[in-house]
Order: C-alpha cells, then structure tokens, then sequence
C-alpha cells in the first residue's frame, strides 16, 4: 500500500500558501492505519526501549499504538498546564509567538531508553522542544520516529546527532 | 488487574478543590493500557460499528487504539482551528469561558454508526458537543464510551437517551 496516498494536501491551511498535510484521511482508513503503525513498529521490534513517548496532540495517533504494539510504556509530552503532577517545561518559538510543552518530572528515569514520536517532521521546533525535555530528566533517545517527514524543510538539521526515521517522506 | 488502581489523583488540579484523575500512570504500564483497550473492545466487537470518534487530546489514546483493535476507522474531534478541511463547529460553556470542538464535514456521512470515545465522562459538557456535531452530520451514535467516569457529576443525565459504557467507575 503507498501509504503517502493516504495522507491528503489542503492547500493555504493554516495560512496563505502553506500546504498542510492532513492525515485524517488515513486515520479513517483502518488498513493503512494499521499498516502505518505495524511498519513503524517493525524498526524497533528487537531495538532496546523503555519508553514511548508521544507529543499532543496527533503524536499521540501515532505513539499511542505504537506503544501498545511494542508493549511499551506510553508517556505523553503535553501543551502547558495539561499535566497534573510535577513537570519540566520549555518555551519554543513558532513563526508567530511561541509554544510551551511539558513533561512530568516521574515520567522518565535517568538512563530510561526512550523512542520519541510525532506525526510530522516540518521545520523541527517540537521535536527540539521535546529531546531538550527528555535530556533534561536524563533519559537516552534512542531515535526520533516520524509518520512523515517534509524533507525540504530541514527539520533534520534542528534534531542533531540523534537517528531520525521517517515512514513517509514529502 | 484493578485497572481504576493504575489511576492516580492528584489533588487541586488544576484548582483548589478539583482532585485530578490522572491517567498517565496507565499509560506508562504497558499491561495495563493494553487490558483497558482490550475490555473495551470486548463490548464492541460484535456491534455494527463504521467509525470511532476521538475527542482531543486524552479521547485519541483511548479511541485510536480501539479503532485499530476493532478495525474500524478513526475520526478526531479537534479544538478549534486544527481541522483543515471543511468542519462543522459548536461551543460550549465551561466553568470559565468556553471552548470550541470541530468535526471535518467529510468524515462521516449520513447514517454511519458511530462510537465516540473519550477518556473520562466528568460532568459531560465535551461529550455532548461531540454529540451535536455527530447528529449535525446525520451519524448514528451508537453508544458513547469511556475509559473512567465521575458518577458523583451527573454527566450521564446530558448526554440523554444514548447507552453509556465506562470501563472504570468512581
């Protein structure tokens, strides 16, 4: 199945002249759902994990299943003031203004084996925001993990010297 | 397992007075999550179901799971200004202000049968614009489920004459 079929484009979303890639249309369809998440889970089978942790809100689509297919624990990075317990936070910047995530403190143990996943590489400020928040509490990324990746925008460059893989690439 | 012991509360969150469910600690116990989506998905697997609806952000890591579990389509209900395709919008009143869920226009047609998922039924304000916007679209709902409830808050009495399921009950 060519999965990237599956995802469609709408065009100026959510702004003049951005193509946004919306992967509801494969959520809807339950073969290529599965077959994404069964592909993605193949890489990482017989890879040494403790963690999952996936970024809200559509990283959560991903890693969640992700997660129960591997028998991995299941940690989620949040927008401010979602998570109840003690937390690390870190500001971003967007095109306009600035985002904050925020992780708890007990989620991640130092030296806890952790597979980071989004839906979408674009220009790479939530995926930094978010290896920024695990090397803080001292877990080791294993690898950054992606339904798709927008190559031509560089987001590669942004996550350094960590192993990125990407499903589908644009 | 005692799945409502794989919850934890946290008290005053997010003000004085509210004691939290927090559901990041079932998340984090990979058996645990897994039996959760199991047994509900147990209730479903002989139902005529089209698609399972996902209320963001906490509905898409109950509701994506089953869909996949159960082999039916996923379809998220977003906050607004995330959907990028056409949406049927409502608002709805909270404690303080409000907020506002979206639903894409093409994602259910007349006369689908619709399970909508969320991860806690409270006092059921989220759950019935979910269910407007189902009805809005001509979708049958076929019942709305829930990882946990909140009995004391009454949320059942809003959401009217459609069957109920919480898996945990507190």
């Amino acid at each position: 199945m060519n999965l990237a079929d599956k995802i469609r484009t709408i065009p100026d979303f959510p702004k003049e002249g951005i193509a946004f890639k919306d992967i509801t249309t494969l959520l809807k369809d339950p073969s290529a759902y599965q077959e994404a998440i069964d592909r993605i889970a193949e890489r990482y089978e017989d890879k040494d994990i403790d963690l999952i942790l996936g970024v809200e809100a559509r990283g959560f689509l991903i890693g969640a299943p992700l997660a129960l297919k591997l028998n991995k624990g299941f940690v989620p990075v949040r927008k401010e003031g979602k998570l109840p317990g003690d937390i690390v936070k870190t500001e971003y910047d967007l095109e306009y203004g600035s985002n904050t995530l925020e992780l708890h403190k007990d989620a991640i143990e130092k030296g806890d084996k952790v597979l980071i996943v989004d839906d979408l590489l674009a220009t790479g400020g939530t995926v930094k925001a978010t290896i920024d928040l695990v090397e803080e509490l001292g877990g080791e990324i294993v690898e950054v993990a992606f339904l798709m990746e927008l190559g031509f925008l560089d987001g590669r460059e942004v996550i350094g010297d960590y192993e990125v893989f990407s499903l589908i690439t644009d």
